[in-house]
């Protein structure tokens, strides 16, 4: 499978598949780093949720840290396979400006048999400014024999096949 | 102003002005609560996160879950005015059904001068079998004289003006 | 085993032996529920964070808090057995007033194969004027063949064996 | 006011009193950063939670955890005064080992006119080893002329004057 894209291939890798919600948004893998991911969706007019400031609404935040920190946890497995989000914190640090795209670098800090924990953080500029700062426990699905959506809780992490 | 939708009156009526990006979701205010509200968005192919299932992708719950929450908030005040999201936890039960619309029950249980305290849970046939439960706080913004996005830290809620 | 109070007995039956940690504090339970359990600690000077006021420092409601929550999750699995705190997200929603016990109700409103999902409020007089406000998830490690504290992740829950 | 030890003095300097609760665990301050501070609970035999294995109990890693953060908060304000905790998250990443003490790093990593964004972790042998991750948010409660207790939400951090 090819794409014209080599960051949307990284997607694909991971994923498994073209992701619509993903793409609908227009976010883009930035970088693939050991254990995570720096996520990018550019700006644009749709995302805005005061048309007379150019904020960017707090929902494409939420949903780009949601989409990074699902990647970071699977893309941290020794295997890539499924993983369903069980909990997620997001703290809104302040409002990220208009006019510019908006990244999340977010990145599995600890893994253990069962359990992935990702820490998050996103900005625009610069990491040292950031817009929002996230926590969140992923359960790992994948295991032979399971069928994780039924018996483990937890949601499909966003994006995930 | 009028609508063709009583239902997005209401909207209007709370967040001041149509919204895109929760309009473009589909998202419907369903019911109105004397310190919250029951959000809707209906089931729709793009909102699949994977095909095989026909399974909501995670995003979704959380946009309706922020969206509703931050209504909630801004629809306890004494008086109609912005809030900024502080934080927001959300926990996911179990994966959103294929084929089936998705509901969000907010309700702000505790408001102090600054802080508006909300509880939400997302469901589908049932609120006794929820999707998704999720504890958030939110800034009053709105005191005259301030200006709440550079001052005040946090973000515009989903949706608000 | 019997003990002269048959409190501590409900606490003896679900953590398997006397929690010293849990004892020294004077936490008590209330009262079993179905899924979950009301736990109450006397208020005690030495509790006491601002002598001023005689409020409650924070540290006393977080850990009734957290043992509550962890003897929900155990009380409400199928045959009694170890768990392990994932994460733990509290809201203070007011101080605790002075001169009164603290109180909290802890329900496990959903249990997987893996995971229970807890809810606790904390309280004085009336569960309707709430002193805090958590939710949880705690990891069923007592499977057997398993090592749950090295291979699981997560913490030994409050007072549990 | 002099102590026989300087790390207390440090936690007299910011704390403006004594902490009971805090003095009676034996947590010192054993660095204090430009925005935060480094605490430290001294193994005891009283705070294991498991006999058989020594492993410490949950409710020693919350509450250290819960002072530094508060600690970190009130540090980070240009003037010493008080703050109240709006909420805290905590991950459980691995249990405590027996027989180490407990090191918990909390900083303020963004500061508004009225909150503290407060992020800790905390270890024993190394903090590349983290037993515990949190994140919190503080309302900054000491403007003049303000009852924070009664008119702002949130609880006195727990220490805290």
């Amino acid at each position: 499978m090819r794409s014209e894209n080599g960051k949307t291939d990284v997607m694909l890798e991971v994923f498994g598949q073209p992701v619509a919600h993903i793409r609908e948004l227009g976010i883009e893998v930035e970088e693939r780093l050991p254990r995570g991911v720096v996520m990018r969706l550019p700006y644009r007019e749709e995302l805005v949720g005061n048309p007379d400031t150019g904020v960017l609404h707090g929902g494409a935040v939420t949903t780009l840290v949601d989409s990074a920190s699902g990647f970071a946890a699977m893309a941290s497995l020794p295997e890539l396979g499924p993983v369903a989000t069980l909990d997620l914190r997001i703290d809104y640090l302040r409002p990220a400006a208009a006019g510019e795209d908006l990244l999340v670098r977010a990145v599995c800090y600890r893994l253990t048999r069962r359990i992935a924990f990702v820490r998050a953080e996103a900005y625009q500029q610069s990491p040292d400014d950031p817009v929002a700062a996230a926590m969140g426990t992923f359960m790992i699905t994948g295991r032979p024999g399971g069928d994780p959506a039924v018996s483990e809780g937890g949601q499909t992490a966003a994006g995930a096949p």
